[in-house]
């Protein structure tokens, strides 16, 4: 089975990114042939600084890498190494309806942000369908607001293999059946991701680079420990028991601690006793001892960029590997020498 | 100087072709450093079938090679055999406001026609600007439904130096001044081509493949005398003088022979004594004499693929050795390694 994800970095990343993406995203591999891509060609539709661009990039890979993403198992790639996507990218377009894009949520709501309307952000579907479809995935993980590009990429592809490949059947799109043709793209399918987790911020609300609420993954340790140790609290007294509603603080040691040791945690959180100073050192304890390891993976990674770059680089070959067999089947479709 | 300009093939050329469009086009080699390439990324908006899409391509070429263009002056390719095109598209396209590509009168012309508003269409004159700023032109020549196209080319071109190259000023856009850095796109000129002819089809209406009145210009030789035997006529007697007015006769062999030798076919219509049938033998006549070493040639390059292929992928070397430099540069300032 083979999976395929891409992740369009925007900076700094936090243990809300982890534990509401990263965590299931690199669980993926284990599930089959993993394809996991830095979507740094689509970064550019908002992104226009060239050392923020490679850096970003760069520190997505360091820190799939240093979150157990395992580059001998799953192919990580820069999308930008692989250049045969944008020749998809234009095929593609060819058979896309442009009233499809009109109604894309992502476009519409971008508007409605204020962000202006380039051809960037208008054709970002169809770049994206190419990211899928150029590597045949059988299924992308999705969250809920990404399920209209997947079922963009299945229309489009219906309508291209239609439209190129003799004999096919869009009620048959493997060919499985007497007489007709498989499709050139497979139709990938969407795999909701359910039960990601909403991480609380220091100040209670949901955790986010905006809001500049946020526990870094990669960040220095002292900006860490004044971050945990500023996390909102309440005055409740030290020997009282403590309220568990709006309090950022015992939902982040429910997430971050195993249910046996959260268990010891919640009796005594309850029963009162302990000041919140305590909770947040072991907080801040528990963040070192979980992410411990990947930031010192992620340090050794920033000292070695040769190291990293071969990393991308041999993913850009297997990458390239899959993508350049199907685009000579598609050029000779469309008939292009 | 460097000249540049494409041909999107829609199949069978005819001599409307050449004196509309063809003959200019090959003069321009010897102003410059002249690029011309075959649009056959473009084709696929509107062609769907790969055998045809290979066919015309190669048949464009051959016209081209045929009516004297000269591959070892000029650089003659396919516009598929340099990719880097369709990476500057997705980059230019991040700084595309789509509100110009609504009001694009091409777009705008095809959808009145009922052609199916699909992404390819929409997204063309974004890909065309690739095609021309990938290249560097001092000048386009276009006809005047393409100065629009020349026109986004250059807006698109400011914003992206406005954009990605600190000191850019668009008032001195080759950073001729003090301080102001040159652009990495540079802007090209349109020079519109005002005297095309306009050439008169065997039935007297403008000569159109839509309108099936052509005279081809590579097509079987019974089928063009056929053709020119049959062009449109009145009954006016031998004798007499005959009308120059709604005369497509008289205005193709205008168009095709010498100055000198139509001055003595003028004085003749005129004065009467001459059918019609004779006119006709004289112009099939000057149609072989004209193109006749163009035909022969057309034929050889049809018998020989191969060496039709090797003029191809030395021209696609030499534009990919142009293209590739500006990429580079391209890829550094947007922050993709």
């Amino acid at each position: 089975m083979r999976i395929l994800s891409g992740v369009q970095s925007s900076g700094r990343l936090h243990i809300g990114n982890y534990y509401g993406a990263i965590r299931q995203f690199v669980q993926l591999q284990q599930e089959g042939d993993a394809f996991f891509f830095i979507a740094n060609y689509h970064s550019l539709t908002t992104l226009r600084d060239a050392k923020l661009a490679e850096t970003y990039t760069r520190e997505a890979a360091m820190a799939y890498l240093s979150l157990g993403l395992d580059p001998k198992k799953a192919v990580l790639f820069r999308q930008s190494d692989v250049r045969e996507v944008l020749e998809l990218y234009w095929l593609l377009g060819t058979v896309v309806p442009v009233a499809n894009l009109e109604r894309a949520t992502s476009y519409k709501d971008k508007l409605a942000k204020g962000i202006s309307a380039d051809f960037g952000l208008f054709a970002y579907p169809v770049l994206m369908a190419a990211d899928i479809l150029l590597y045949s995935p059988d299924f992308v993980p999705v969250g809920k607001d990404q399920i209209q590009h997947i079922e963009f990429a299945r229309d489009w592809a219906v309508k291209f293999n239609l439209t190129y490949v003799p004999g096919y059947d869009p009620q048959d799109p493997e060919g499985k059946e007497k007489g007709h043709a498989p499709g050139l793209l497979k139709l990938p399918s969407a795999r909701v991701q359910e039960d990601t987790a909403t991480v609380p911020g220091v100040d209670g609300q949901k955790m986010s680079k905006s809001y500049g609420n946020t526990i870094d993954l990669f960040g220095d340790e002292k900006e860490i420990k004044k971050r945990v140790m500023g996390i909102k609290t309440d005055s409740t007294a030290v020997e009282a028991p403590k309220p568990t509603e709006n309090a950022p603080l015992y939902d982040l040691l429910k997430l971050m601690l195993p249910a046996d040791r959260f268990a010891e945690v919640d009796a005594s959180w309850r029963a009162g006793g302990k000041g919140y100073g305590e909770y947040k050192k072991l907080l801040l304890a528990t963040y070192l001892e979980t992410f411990g390891p990947a930031r010192q993976r992620y340090a050794e990674l920033a000292n070695d960029p040769a190291e990293l770059e071969r990393i991308l680089q041999d993913g850009a070959e297997r990458a390239r590997a899959e993508a350049s067999g199907l685009m000579q089947r598609l050029r000779r479709a469309v008939g292009v020498p």
